[in-house]
């Protein structure tokens, strides 16, 4: 504990996850003070058919000029 | 918020599941009186193998006939 | 199939939570062409302390004026 | 009830996740006495650099000796 | 791993929930391989208003005679 | 995006949990190069009956001495 879901728009680099796995890590342990090795994280990736805000999914928005950075 | 996740059955068009992100968050709005910007949906797909009903998966269910209609 | 987790605030009423299971379980079935039996959704409730925006809880933005449309 | 998700390493076959769907949901029934029909599992796969412990992936540990069995 | 969440009706005995999670780690380690320790189980509970079938809440149903063994 | 989901076993101050929220959020944003908005995080309370390492309940351990810092 704690163990942490990280959902997340595919197409980050493997540096840029393991990069934030650690960040995320040592954030969580210095500010509840938990033992580093009991933190776990899991990435759940999204593509952009499937996350939507606003009811518009994400490759529609794409598709359009100036939604784009609503809800990244 | 709110935030909302959908665990679905692969196999669905994106114009389905677009529709289905539209109308959601059309019924979210109008029952819980939040901000439509604010509704986000995530979509998970699930593959026959990792859906099970009754301790029995849904790719084995799709070799027996009657078992079908269960838990689509 | 599907099932539906809510993330939501608390503090609607049951009348609004009933409603908007029925609605949600109707733009699903609509959408999607499920069996309405099969559609499930489960609310996981969220405190003022639990949910964050840009780094800063819900708890703290209302203690302060124009943060709270943020996020809702 | 319940619907219980299973976050899992990729790599399992097909006859080992039909097992454990079934034990599982026969554990299940007889602890809580629920009616096995009603128990519903999700497998959710993960990737090796899709899990961290400690802030390190699985695919960094697995490329050094000794920390492999931490989080297994 | 592997991370298991069980969303549950609340109204078990905590004599009924230790039996479950011990069970069910029994039947994962059996079935899958795994270390044993490295088995985690989280439990969500669920109130009868925040548990929907077809659109109806559980206690809603509850009101009602027949519509009750339908999602337990 | 991305939307965080943090299981936390109960107890922390309220204090401890935005400071969570703050360095978690500031550690994405240097690690994936996310809108700060963008970053929402849910925290999902646990308690001792309803978190098992092992299939060992955390209450359970805590009645004994020298299991309690295997999952913390």
């Amino acid at each position: 504990m704690p163990i942490i879901e990280v959902h997340l728009m595919q197409g980050r680099s493997n540096e840029q996850k393991r990069a934030m796995c650690r960040e995320v890590t040592k954030a969580v342990v210095e500010t509840l003070g938990v033992d580093k090795d009991q933190v776990r994280i899991l990435i759940h990736h999204l593509t952009p058919e499937h996350f939507s805000v606003g009811g518009v999914t994400w490759s529609e928005s794409a598709q359009q000029s100036d939604v784009k950075n609503k809800g990244d």
